[in-house]
């Protein structure tokens, strides 16, 4: 007997697509049924096509009022561990002070890393934990998290354990990146190979060896790290057989996706300035071509990430909130799915594969999570929506009714 | 004795601004304490100033942690009360069918008419609670709803009588604006002039005769309504007694801005195109520039409005989320007020002012709501945020931990 079985449901299961460029396809059953036992889909299918009755079926039999449900949303890129606050910063930029000036009082990216390495363990989990909620109330169920803020040792542990620690106060799944190389740290300033060597030799083995990190990422531009430094992080990531994945041609074309390519990370993310050589290698190699449509936004980004070649390329877009203080302060999935459709063109079919198993993909999660299918983990999200497109239509306008993590409905967890 | 007080709390009144251009004027009260009485503000303060220990002074005394209060938010431009469902038309657009092609298979706004005009009263009800349920749930005390989908007698008064019953089904404050002047309905094809004449001297009279519309609006466009046309509504209007708002400027320059001015209207909106002399004449007369980035988001409009002409010219901004399925799908206050800041750079204590207290100037009810101050109504948000200025730095990252209503707290309302 199964444990829950959800009827009066229509899935967008998202399962078994042609993944055909600029369509829109969500696998969708109407008039749906879907069962689940010890956290997992169990069946899935036509209410017309189930077995027995419903009672008969399951312990708990669960109608759906005729609603929407999807596989949970998944984040799989965003720097949510973080302290300090810099919408006081985003307040003054708007009153004309310039980055400049912002820079020289020790603002930006650095006066994260200062507030992150001087807050406690606690601080930085009640805050994470806040945002992290905010997240689940928007329907998501797993949510990939990046250290980076902390730059030594003892900063990046820190971030990362904060980062394993939501799993066990919410219910969602924790993918852990380690992300060394987000930015220079200021002890290091001018002398980058040594921190990169530091980097290498002491820190990304510590943090691999503690088991606090699921993939290993870096930021590959010109004001951050380059090309050859990248390359010495990934070779230390493959010897802890630690998947990678990579920042890449955000701001110029350094190649970065073709780099991530031949050494077949996951992801290689923003890729708004990433070259058609880079595109093609990407398809060959089944690297995920993360974009974070809200980053663009804040940045007020001009240069579009090339949608076309993806698709004739045979790329899969991923989408993610990119949550972060400086430029993408944004946890709202379905806000980044009507970002992606609105600015990106995607279709609202592209979006939600996007947030679901395309992001599950870039997690390598894709045989675990992202679909409504048998055997998967039972994450899923109820909407009160026309249909799957109407996640990308609306901003602020849609939440999930339910949400539903490892077969247990939310109700008032959250 | 007051009915309730909230101490340990900061608060953005508001109240007292000089109102400088660019600035960041929040007139805050940091450790402030504010308490209500019959549905109105009957005290506000430093706490240290509350003139007996705070339990002598109420009846309830609630703690709020050191979190912020505004004034409850309000939305002074939607067209929340619709028919139909556009996010299907959404997604053909953006899998490549034209404008025209939708059009050609009875799109576009006309489509929502006739969805509008095919709906009972109940069905259009159901349809706009579940909006109104979104802006209550995001900080809306007080909401503006727009007919313009009837378009016939009948219609008009059904959208607007439904306009008026959702205050009835939540606690939120409900201004009604007759947009007759939105589009030509299609049995008036060819006869633009009859139309007007048939709205000043049937539909007009009979929708201010039943005591259905707060103010009188109307679409000011080469595609829409010419200035002359508006002329004779805004006659109409006068004659009744209705304050006027015009949408104006939004695809072109027609002097929308300087005839809404000379009218001395509450409101011109959009006003991407608005002239130096229409800013002029809108500065001198009071009218608000209301902004309406929701759309200037989703139509990717390119032309600013221009900001500095307003400061300059001490015409104050409000906000909108300028609800609609067409072209400003959008839910959430706190969201526009980012769009403001990100797309058009205004700071955030204009972006607050402009959905708090200069909205409410717009609704002519500036002496009434959109800023904590006494006499004025006890609609209040509460927010946890480091300051007012983080309310337009996230999206869906912040929603009111709580919103007072007529000085009665939501818990479990909504």
């Amino acid at each position: 007997m199964w444990e829950r079985l959800w009827v009066d449901v229509h899935l967008a299961t998202d399962a078994g697509g042609t993944g055909q460029p600029g369509g829109d396809y969500f696998g969708a059953i109407p008039n749906g049924a879907i069962a689940t036992a010890q956290g997992r889909i169990a069946w899935v299918g036509r209410q017309a096509d189930l077995p027995d009755a419903p009672q008969q079926l399951a312990t708990e039999v669960i109608s759906c009022n005729g609603y929407w449900m999807t596989a949970g949303l998944v984040d799989p890129h965003t720097h949510l561990v973080f302290g300090g606050d810099r919408s006081e910063e985003f307040a003054e930029r708007l009153q004309g002070v310039s980055y400049q000036d912002i820079a020289r009082r020790g603002g930006g990216i650095l006066s994260t890393v200062r507030a992150t390495r001087e807050a406690s363990e606690e601080t930085l989990l009640h805050l994470a934990l806040k945002r992290a909620r905010r997240l689940v109330a928007n329907g998501v169920t797993t949510l990939e998290i990046k250290s980076g803020y902390g730059l030594t040792l003892e900063d990046e542990l820190k971030q990362l354990r904060v980062a394993r620690a939501i799993s066990r106060h919410l219910p969602l799944r924790v993918h852990t990146t380690f992300l060394g190389a987000h930015a220079l740290p200021p002890e290091f300033s001018g002398r980058q190979g040594d921190y990169v060597t530091h980097l290498c030799d002491t820190i990304l083995p510590t943090v691999a060896e503690a088991g606090l990190a699921d993939s290993v990422d870096a930021f590959c531009e010109t004001i951050a790290f380059q090309p050859f430094e990248v390359e010495r992080i990934f070779e230390a990531a493959q010897r802890w057989n630690l998947p990678l994945r990579l920042h890449a041609d955000q701001m110029s074309d350094l190649g970065g996706g073709y780099l991530a390519a031949r050494w077949k990370a996951l992801s290689a993310d923003h890729v708004e300035y990433v070259s058609e050589a880079s595109v093609r290698a990407m398809g060959e190699a089944g690297t995920v071509a993360m974009l974070l449509p809200g980053a663009f936004y804040f940045v007020r980004e001009r240069q579009l990430p090339p949608i076309a070649l993806f698709r004739e390329h045979g790329v899969a877009m991923g989408l993610a909130t990119d949550c972060n203080p400086g430029t993408s302060p944004i946890l709202s999935p379905t806000g980044v799915m009507n970002m992606a459709c609105t600015l990106f063109r995607l279709t609202p079919g592209e979006a939600l594969a996007g947030h679901t198993h395309i992001a599950a993909k870039a997690l390598g999660l894709s045989e675990k999570i992202g679909r409504l299918q048998c055997g998967m983990a039972a994450d899923m999200a109820i909407w009160d929506v026309s249909g799957p497109h109407e996640l990308s239509y609306w901003i602020g306008g849609v939440v999930p009714v339910e949400r539903i993590f490892g077969g247990v409905p939310d109700q008032g967890i959250v």
